[in-house]
């Protein structure tokens, strides 16, 4: 592609063109004063973004602390990080909102071999223990192998299950778009399979990874046991293992798997949620939340999920700052603890909130890894709020937003009961599942272009919140 | 990021929310049968493309023969490995149109070597010839090095040229969110800086390589020189070379820089457009187009540019085979050579075209990358046009399409005068001057859910085109 044509067209076309596509807005009550200001405003963002890449800069430094589960060493080292980053940027106020969170550590050792039922040939597979998962004894468990792709599935074969290793493999489904969905429609395995399978007395659970790609490297993530059943040890395979232990499945139905974890759950430690902010000139009491979360799980360095949600939150109050505009309400950064494996730092600060004077008029969360902005989802299906934000889009667009829509927002603030309106930050979603919760979620595979996008896609609506309100 | 509130939300539930979103067609004159087939077909073709990825399979085989650029043994290969796979694909006719190219070869001397004036220190750059450049002597030129930004500043300094290296440093602006506007914005340095510096006797030229990651990789790509000028050489260096040069010539005004490039242009060879098509049922004179092309630069494998385009429109011609819908039109697929460096296959088929008697009512060129489906452009800003194209929106979007919109093309099916209807495929485009033109455009950075969106995208584009013409 060599596009000889466009040698010519120059910023000011550019942006011309963009200006005239949007006669809607003069039949809203924005003067034309307004519209040049909030254009020429989130141009400034845009630019500003792109060109100085702070929020990439923040995310460096923030990965190269490592990961950072809820109760880790590394996950206070990135709370202080954050604390200590938000002072220096001269937020007006910073403070940490204690809240007590799980510990669990995957500990040294963890295995598991593959053996026929000859005992001539060996395989060891590429695992990852759940997050939440019991280990096994130190000599480990050795059993039979049941794969089932369903949970009613499991119900029909409960016969079999008993004193083996059941195996969900259920593939994500690749031919859906929203791999959200396709995620959501695969991850009832991980999270829940371990209590089906303690239901028909299995005594260990694999997990195909929920993942997009095609290649070995395992992916955790949270899985919960009930109180009532026995609680097995259960571990992630990596997608083309468990492409291997199908197989061989098919040719020996008698081969077992050996698997030996040492992972625990220790007694719940404190923690933080990091809170910062700058205050409104006008509403100082009327308060614009922007969140991420700072716990991560405990391979790869969290960059997607959701170190990049937290230094774009981060980086939408220091664009304030550095285009000096003072908003008119408060913007409020809550980096969120344990999101990942309790939801409790959301929980804290939805009880704080919720009984507070303040009012949150919108909160926005983003933890959908750093891609291409594509649009904004909003808890409401009100079409005068949607035709009204809709009316912001030629701004927005300044940052490759094509869209708003009704949708969900995230799993932090959307425990905020008093919020006025939840805001999802959505950007493309296809590459999303094939870094989450695995040792590929690394700084190294950030774009830093798709980042500063979404962080200029952030600010120009909490712009546009502060100046207009709901 | 857990997402367990969409834990239960189906595939009919996704197709359903929909369906529900497009009230609009109603109006039109496509009755509600009409409404059904089209999404159920839209859906079918974006699941087989993610299942089947057949355009990733393809693009794998086509990577693994190297560049392909004009003129080259592999661009022959490529086109014999794209003409044979098309005929085994079961396309009714395929057919290699003779075209002549030129031949430029890059050599195996290419050196860049800067000497502080004192002749104490020594570092080697970071170049790619650029396309087209003639070679040094055998023994190199070594000059003194001005570094300018445009040719208007080059211009005002011209005493200052002679004899010199001219060094064109002004990088893509970050700032601006449409990459490919950057791009031409300073492409012309890279083109024409030969012929800016051969005009006050300049003997050779550099120009810092125009692309959106700061590594040190260079970008190569077509230069061109006047007949009236001297022809000098003339090499892309890598940005972080670009950045040591700058620095070292504002400490060091008397530095030299060593030039050795054995590239050169030989005669022109025969090649061919490859060119395949499927007959339309009803009107099989009426042509859809879908092109991208065959040849790439000589570094890398021609992956995004344009090995991804060649297979998108190949595999759009599979997909209606292997579901089984035969096209109402004659949905042809061309293959240009020589886009990089000089059009002449895209100028070779519009002499074709346009002087056939079948009527081309639409053509589509994919020549942006693999990345994800934003939209389409149309050369036309019929306001009627553009808003029966919008109608089909709601089966687009099914492939990630947000919009359509008045644009350009692409620059090979640009060319044909009669064409009735031209399509730019947009794909989003951050990433893709990391990779265009240099040695990091692989087959291993193509995304293959991205990849099989475009495809579909163009699919049902092509499928609503045949069935309802414009």
């Amino acid at each position: 592609m060599k596009n000889f044509l466009i040698i010519k067209k120059s910023l000011f076309i550019f942006i011309f063109s963009l200006w005239i596509t949007i006669p809607s807005i003069a039949q809203t009550d924005i003067d034309s004063t307004k519209i040049l200001k909030y254009k020429n405003i989130s141009q400034q963002i845009v630019t500003s973004a792109l060109n100085e890449r702070l929020g990439y800069k923040m995310l460096r430094s923030l990965c190269r602390i490592g990961p950072r589960l809820s109760g880790s060493k590394n996950s206070l080292i990135a709370i202080n990080w954050a604390y200590n980053k938000m002072q220096e940027m001269g937020f007006d106020s910073v403070w940490k909102q204690p809240v007590k969170v799980p510990h669990w550590e995957r500990g040294d050792v963890e295995e598991a071999v593959l053996n026929d039922s000859a005992k001539v040939h060996f395989k060891k597979l590429s695992i990852l223990s759940l997050g939440g998962s019991v280990g096994t004894t130190e000599e480990g468990i050795t059993a039979k192998v049941i794969e089932v792709k369903t949970f009613d599935e499991l119900e029909k074969r409960r016969d079999e299950a008993r004193g083996k290793i059941v195996f969900f493999s259920r593939p994500l489904d690749q031919a859906t778009v929203n791999t959200f969905t396709s995620y959501g429609n695969a991850v009832d395995q991980r999270v829940y399979g371990a209590n089906e399978g303690a239901k028909y007395g299995a005594v260990g659970m694999l997990v195909r990874s929920i993942t997009t790609q095609y290649d070995n490297v395992p992916h955790t993530g949270v899985m919960i046991y009930a109180d009532s059943l026995p609680k097995i040890p259960a571990a992630a395979l990596g997608y083309t293992d468990a492409d291997f232990l199908s197989s061989a499945l098919k040719e020996d139905p008698n081969l077992t798997v050996s698997l030996k974890l040492n992972c625990k759950t220790l007694p719940d430690v404190q923690s933080y949620n990091v809170i910062g902010e700058i205050k409104g000139s006008e509403f100082p009491d009327e308060i614009i939340l922007m969140g991420g979360h700072i716990d991560s799980w405990d391979v790869g360095e969290g960059a997607h999920d959701d170190g990049a949600g937290c230094t774009q939150a981060m980086e939408v109050v220091d664009l304030f700052k550095r285009l000096n505009i003072t908003p008119k309400r408060t913007i409020r950064v809550v980096l969120f603890i344990n999101e990942e494996n309790g939801g409790r730092g959301g929980k804290t600060y939805a009880s704080f909130a919720d009984s507070s004077n303040q009012i949150h008029i919108a909160a926005i969360e983003s933890d959908r890894g750093a891609f291409t902005p594509r649009g904004f989802t909003i808890n409401s299906d009100s079409t005068a709020l949607l035709e009204k934000l809709e009316s912001w889009l030629p701004y927005l667009q300044t940052a490759n937003i094509d869209w708003i829509r009704n949708g969900g927002s995230g799993s932090d603030i959307s425990k905020l009961k008093k919020a006025k309106l939840l805001f999802g930050y959505i950007p493309d979603c296809q590459r999303y599942f094939d870094f989450h919760h695995s040792a590929k979620d690394i700084f190294n595979v950030i774009n830093p272009r798709e980042l500063e996008l979404g962080t200029s896609a952030m600010t120009i609506l909490t712009y546009l919140l502060s100046e207009e309100g709901i």
